[in-house]
């Protein structure tokens, strides 16, 4: 559970940040060397390897160095063990909440009782 | 799209935490307040009370206060918002990947290659 919490605590702290997800996205179309996932940004690439090392330690992404070439290639598994963590909720909510508007209501109507 | 960008930050940031998803998964159950709230945790109040405040800036919860107790809801329209990335990524991808092992075994195979 510990174990679990911390994996969920890494890759949502990598989701957290646009260019990460970019990079995500990218990768879903196919593995991409360093330079190729860099081109989109204006950054430095110190910045951008930054944003790969979160990506890498979050396991989201693996990176393999052939010659002077790094490739990355997307875990798609540990995006779907997050993805995973959005369906329990679902399942706990059962039919109890329909939408934010109707609970604000319902919020109104105990303080007007109260 | 920034706006977009900034929305997913802000509630991907709140998830990369414990405290703050069970939190979340609490509140699925129905609205509570920060003393309910607080209880399962070991924890300072004005420790809880920042975890509760990243949830509120992200708009994952809501909050009211009636006299002196503070009621929180779950914004359950943000999570499935969230939720959706999620949903993009799978559709990216198609049947381009089956598995990590598989590509990983595919790069080897481009190693030995070249």
């Amino acid at each position: 559970m510990a174990h679990q919490n911390a994996a969920l605590d890494s890759v949502f702290h990598a989701l957290a940040d646009p260019t990460r997800r970019a990079v995500i996205q990218r990768l879903g179309r196919g593995s991409a060397t360093i330079s190729e996932l860099a081109q989109p940004f204006e950054m430095a690439l110190p910045s951008f390897m930054k944003h790969i090392g979160v990506l890498e330690r979050s396991r989201l992404i693996v990176s393999k160095k052939t010659g002077r070439v790094r490739t990355c290639l997307l875990n798609r598994d540990r995006l779907i063990a997050a993805e995973r963590w959005f369906g329990k909720q679902h399942a706990l909510w059962g039919s109890r909440y329909s939408n934010l508007d109707g609970l604000l209501a319902k919020l109104n109507g105990v303080e007007n009782e109260g």
